[in-house]
Order: structure tokens, then sequence, then C-alpha cells
């Protein structure tokens, strides 16, 4: 049930079906992914990828790798992996905060390669099917979380490949059954574990979610046939990554499976009627790590901005306190990153760049800034206390200082979380600060994408340099 | 210490370390995959692959597809995707019977492409590479049985992916560091749900696993690193794959994770002191269908034989009576097959072929013959009855005659099993049966193959016409 009406409700929505309110989100979601996939590019998980490993098995040259003054193309294979790998290395990405899914990176880098290839797809094309696999794989992540995500996978992998599956399948218009079985075939390629992070391999996830999501449609195209209860058979999808859990079957119905109508769910896939829209719930990061620990660098960065106006120096901090959710620092609690990739996953590091610099960008998790005295000095400094009364956007920190007073700041929404939304400006910003390190023309790439939605033909993307 | 004890063992076995017992299992297993890749070449779900969907994606044509009589190449990604799949849909294929993994397809799959690729790998190259890729399938694939199976995952595939990287890290030479982080790449990616059983995505799984297995490997190579602990990190492979479980940790351990030496496990990897080689417990298909429903065939079979010699037809059958083992109506149950992957999860359809033609071979499976009426009604005389008493090997049918009398088989080991195993001149039939309906020199072929260990350069397997 859940498999089929998924497919059916993807196949017939339509571009005029979409309020103005989910275009808006559909091309804040592709700008914002453009952005850190071009600022992406250039990182080691990219270029090995890239360069020193998947070269030269490329297959004909169709599809761009975004990011490089010279074109690059490859096969739409190879672009939807190493572009989506782009897309997620940085932890700039975006977050439907739900289920923490990353939503666009798997399905945007499948849909661009596969724009690029087969030509002539416009704007409209590429946001109907942006929103189709991010509202696939955010219905169905909801279908499985929290256990999903609990029993150690990267549900933004996981799902990613459904979604990929779906939005490749609207795009390429696959019919209901050929959409089903694309959906089968994503289904069963199930990949990222949470292990992976801190490793290169986390940013492989969702670009091989995009790959596989690809594959299962062309593939679903070509006549190759999967399970039509892909989702909700007993050893399907759904049951099998979930394990243990006995309600999957109610949880599909209510985010997929019930008919649109008088019984609809008010959780269930979004039409003029009933539903939710799931991409007018994605957010985006301020902040190049895992969105746990935003609420403390924000709080960190105001007690910078508020240090320098009353002229105190880091010298003056005796001891720093953080009191935080409890999934900060199980999810991010090294306490001495060997490398920025480690230190994405350290509240210390990261509150610490907070504080030293006022801001956090991917500048700040270099390795040299990881590795450097003063933002280890001030890393071990900062104590850091679960406190179960605080939402996971809130954080409260407390500067003891040399004097014998006391800074607090009591962030109760953290910047970029669906209360304190990026707004276009701030959006924009991140996307210079990232794209005009690689591209010689990003306020021109910028331009280009806000108009997203007037694109006669979306391979235009591939020619900013 | 699961994931770099298997790097660091496999990095150090070397063809002098194999009993010859050892080389002589990994010969039959290479020579029976070879024969079911050129077999299974013309199946659509091979032919929809190669040719409607992923042709014009090829690389560059460096590893050829086995089964063409024109030289056919595609890059090695996917050429060990469609052998891969090749080499499964007969559902012919082997049997690593601890596991019920069918070991070889997503090993050799990688290794022959890659092979070709790099040019100038000896048999004997291959022959060591191919067991470390099946002992570690077969080794991670025990620390999570039965539950892993249970819950929904094809285990061939999924262990299948992590065999492919640890046979190919070999091969490429890679260090054992780099040989741990291929397993990361490989068990991140989890292939194939059981759900998918029945159509063509069920072959795509081992075809998947190799391709995934095969790319870890080379990430592993340009540097691409992954979680050191893979398989037994808390939310590592072996637990995310087997939850609910909580002795994981003890079962990698006695598979995998004890030095050699004194505390070696007898269960654990092979070497001179101590360990199991699970690849001498590996079996091969007699009949191309799954494995529980052999006793069955074998007992049909010889009930047609001693018919034949007492001159009784068909139509003297008035009813047929299968006891089998439960896990037979589970796995294989469907009454009324539609078509000929269907009919391989039919008991009763495999059968009464079993009954009607005294074998049962691809060509048994064909769409017409399970919809031939001439099958179905003696299908349809078929009653199974689960009788807890039998091992999975054994069946009892009985055949009650129009006359009163009855005749009855009881199979106690079926034939293929371990205690009665397919012998070279079983094997040297089936692959006959299978090559020469594809390739003009079968015979040239077969003799090339039981060679492999004196072979210069496995590139000539590519060369079979």
């Amino acid at each position: 049930m859940a498999t089929q009406r998924l497919a059916s409700w993807a196949k017939s929505l339509e571009y005029s079906d979409l309020p103005d309110e989910v275009v808006r989100a559909a091309v804040r979601s592709f700008y914002n992914w453009a952005g850190c996939a071009i600022g992406g590019s250039t990182h080691p998980a990219t270029t090995i990828a890239q360069y020193q490993t998947l070269h030269p098995l490329f297959g004909p040259p169709t599809a761009s790798l975004l990011g490089h003054k010279e074109p690059l193309k490859a096969d739409p294979q190879h672009a939807a992996l190493i572009n989506g790998i782009a897309s997620h290395v940085h932890d700039y990405d975006d977050t439907h905060l739900d289920t923490i899914i990353h939503p666009t990176g798997p399905v945007a880098s499948a849909l661009l390669a596969v724009a690029e290839w087969k030509k002539g797809v416009t704007g409209k094309d590429l946001i109907v099917a942006l929103v189709v696999g991010i509202e696939a794989e955010c219905k169905v992540g909801l279908a499985v979380w929290p256990e999903h995500y609990d029993v150690g996978w990267h549900i933004t992998s996981s799902t990613g490949s459904i979604g990929a599956a779906v939005a490749v399948s609207k795009i390429l218009n696959l019919s209901t059954p050929e959409t089903a079985h694309a959906i089968g075939l994503a289904a069963t390629q199930v990949v990222g574990l949470r292990e992976m992070f801190g490793s290169h391999t986390k940013s492989f996830h969702p670009g091989r979610a995009a790959q596989s999501g690809l594959l299962a449609a062309i593939m679903a195209q070509g006549g190759y046939t999967s399970s039509e209860q892909a989702l909700e058979a007993k050893r399907g999808w759904a049951n099998v990554v979930s394990s243990p859990k006995t309600d999957v079957q109610q949880r599909l119905a209510n985010f997929i499976g019930i008919p649109s109508g008088s019984q609809a769910s008010t959780l269930g896939l979004a039409s003029t009627e009933a539903g939710r829209w799931e991409v007018l719930r994605n957010s985006f990061k301020p902040f190049p790590c895992g969105i746990v620990i935003h609420p403390i660098i924000d709080a960190c960065a105001q007690l910078n901005n508020e240090m320098f106006q009353k002229r105190l120096e880091l010298a003056d901090i005796k001891a720093i306190t953080a009191k935080v959710h409890p999934l900060v620092l199980e999810l991010t609690g090294k306490r001495t990153p060997k490398d920025g990739l480690e230190a994405k996953f350290s509240v210390f590091h990261s509150g610490a760049c907070g504080l030293i610099f006022g801001k956090v960008t991917p500048s700040e998790y270099k390795d040299s800034v990881v590795l450097s005295d003063e933002v280890i000095t001030v890393r071990d400094l900062i104590q850091a206390e679960i406190d179960p009364a605080l939402t996971a956007d809130q954080a409260i920190v407390t500067l003891a200082l040399t004097d014998g007073q006391t800074l607090e700041k009591h962030v109760k929404h953290a910047v970029g979380s669906i209360d304190v939304p990026m707004d276009d400006a701030m959006l924009q910003k991140k996307f210079l600060g990232q794209v005009s390190k690689v591209l010689s023309n990003a306020e021109a790439a910028s331009k280009a994408l806000w108009e997203l939605e007037s694109m006669d033909d979306v391979s235009a993307i591939a020619s900013f340099r």
C-alpha cells in the first residue's frame, strides 16, 4: 500500500499543485545545496573520490562535477556520487528537523546529473521533482524515526536513495508501476552506518544514496522489476531497517498510506485537501557541523560579541560551562579531535571557535585550526553538562571570568532552527562565502540560482565558473 | 578488533598457506560460478541491466561481460555488477550451508573484473583472493546468523560486499589499514532485502554487492577513510544489521577476532594452527532454485525414474504428498507461480518438474513450462506437509496411485549437500549444460577453468567464445 501510494502520488503531482511557499522552500533548498556542493568540491573526501580513484572509470561525460573553473564532466552516476559527497562534506547542508535527515543532498545530486544528461529539463521540472524526492525521503524517514537512527543508520542516506529514486522517476516521467519498482530497487540498497561519522565515508553516504536512487530509476525505466510492496512488506524496508519495532504499518499509513480525501492523515503526503509538506520543515545550517551543537555555537558567538563590546580578552576567561541537550554529548562529545572531520563531532572545538572567532565556517574546521594552541587552550576550558530540561535547539553557556564576574547566554532557539530561520540574505552570505573560494563569479551563480523557477534548461547550472 | 583482525589476516595469507583441499574447493567454486555467470547471461534480469539501461553509462571497456560470442566489455564496476547478476539469476550457484550464503558470486564477479582491468593476475593470485573473500563473507555471516537473515536481509549480498572488498583489496595488494578502510566502506553499503525474492532485483543483489565491494577497495586504495571498527563498533555493521541481538561481540570474536595461536577459536579464521576454512563447507546446487526444495526435487526425480522402470504414467498418480522441513513452505510456498522467477519459490512447481522430467535445469523454469497444462496438473496434485522431525536436507515424497499402490522416497541427504556432494563430473555436466547454450566451445572453457591454478593471466577467461 505505502509503496504504490507513494508512487502514484509522485506520478500525479504537478507543478501547479505546489503552493508558492513550497516552491520557495524548494528553491532555497536547492540554492543551499548548490553552494554546499560547490564549496565542498575541494575537500579531500571529494577530490580523492574524483581524481585518485574513480576518474579512470568514468563513462561518457554528460553530467558536470560542480565547482570547477574548467568544465569537468562524468557520466551521471559518478556525477551524482561526487556532487553528493561534496554537498555533505562540510556538514553545512540542510536539515529536516523532525528526522534530522539532510534531504536535498541525495535528491538534488541525482536530479542535476540526470537533468544535464537528458537535456531540456526546466527549472519548474526540477523543482517539482525535488519536492517529490524530499517528501518521499522525509515521509519514509518519519515512519521509522527514531528507532532507525538509534540503532545506527545514517538516516540521510538510508532514506536518501528512496528519495532520489522517486525524484529521478518523476523527472524521467516513469509510470506509476515503474516508479514503484524504482522505489523497491532503491529500498534494497541501504547505505549508511553512523559508525562512519568522522571519516570520509560519512560524506560518501549521501553521494552513494544519490547514485543508488538514480540507478534504481533508470533500471526500473528499462523494465527491471522489484517488489511491489518494498516499503511495507513483512521483510520490506521499513521493518528490516527499524527492527525491533511493531507499529511500522501504522506509521507508514500515517505518513504515506492513506489516500487523500476525508480520511487523509494530517501528516500524510500533501495534496490540496490534506497532508503536510515536509519541505516546509526544512532548515539550513548556519554552521558547518552537526545541528545539535548549533545552540552552543550560537551562544558562544554571541558571547564573543559581548566580550568584544566589553573589551574582554580570552585570557580573562577562567572557566566555561555549557549546559546542553543529552544528544550533544552522545553525538559530538569528542574531547580531543585529531583533525577537521573529527572536530565536527566535538562540541568543545566548535564552542571554542565560536568564542574565539565569533563565527564558525568551514575555515574553522581546517586541520591547522583544530590543532592550534589558541583553540586547544579555550577548548580545554569548556565543561559540558547535560541538562534534560533543554530542548535540542537550546543551550546555556556561562563564562566565569578571572575577576569573579560571569557572563551567560541562554539560547532558546538556535539560529537556523525553524523558529529563527536563515533568511534569504543569510543564505546568500553563506553561499557566497563558500562559492567565492572556488569559482570566479559567485555572484552570477547566486543570481541564476535564485531564479531557478524561470530557468529554461537547468544544465546552465553546470556552466557556473 | 574484528575489522583489524580480518584485514591483517587477509593481508598476510599467501597461496602457500592454502591446503590442497582448499585450493581444490576454490577452483570448484570458481568453475561453478563461471558456468552460472555464462549461463545466466541471456536472462532478462541480466540483459535489461546490460542493454536497456546501463550500456550508455559504461566507462572505458577494460573488463568483459561473460557469455558473449563477440567480445563485450565495460568498465570493471559495471562488469562486476552484470556478471554478478548473471551468476545468480538461475538460482544455480553455490551455497555455504551454515549461513545459506551463496559466496562466490559477489567475490568472483568483482575479482575477475579487477583482474582483467589490472592485467597480469595469475590463477594462483585469483585463488588466494577468492579464498580470502569467501572466508570474509562467511565469517561475518556466521557472526550474525540467523537473526540477520530472519529479520529480512538477503545474506548473500549483505555480507557479499564485505567479501568482495576484502578480495579486491587482496588482489590489489592493499596494506592492512587500507584493507580495514575497504571493509568499512563495504560494510556501510548494505544491499539486499529478502522481500525482493521472485523479482529481477534478487539477482541485482549479488551483482551490486560485487560492485560495492570493488568500489570500496579502490576508494580505500586512493586514501579514502572509514571507521577502523566498522564490523564490531556499537553502531557498526554487525550490531546494526542483526538488531536485536546481544552477543554480537562474542560471535565476532569466535569467528574473526581471536588471534591465532593457543587461544584461537576452532571456528575462527583458518591458519596452520587453528580455525576453519569456510570454503570447504561450500556446496553446489544440482537444481537452479532455492536449496530448501532440493530434497523434494531429488525425491521426485528418483520417483520419475522408478515410474519409468515400472512403466507407470503420470495419469496413474492420484495424489502426491510431500513431507518437508518447516522452512520449505515459508520460503517456497508459492502455490500458483505466475512466471519462472516465481516458480523458483514454488515447491509445487519444482517437485512437479522433478516428477515429469526427471531433471530440473534452467529450462524447467521457463515461463512457458511454468504455465503449461501438464505441469500445472501435476503441480496441483501436490500436498505439502511440514514435518518438524526432518532436517533441511531431507524430504519424504509419497505417490498414491490410482490402483491403490503407493510409491515413496525418503531422501536423507539431498544431492548437492555436504554429505552427497556434486563431484567434478557432475559439476562439469552442469557447466556444459549451461555454457553450451551460450558459447560455441564450452568444452574448451571447461578445460581451461579446471586448470585455473596454472593460468598465467586470468584475463584468458574473458576470451571464451
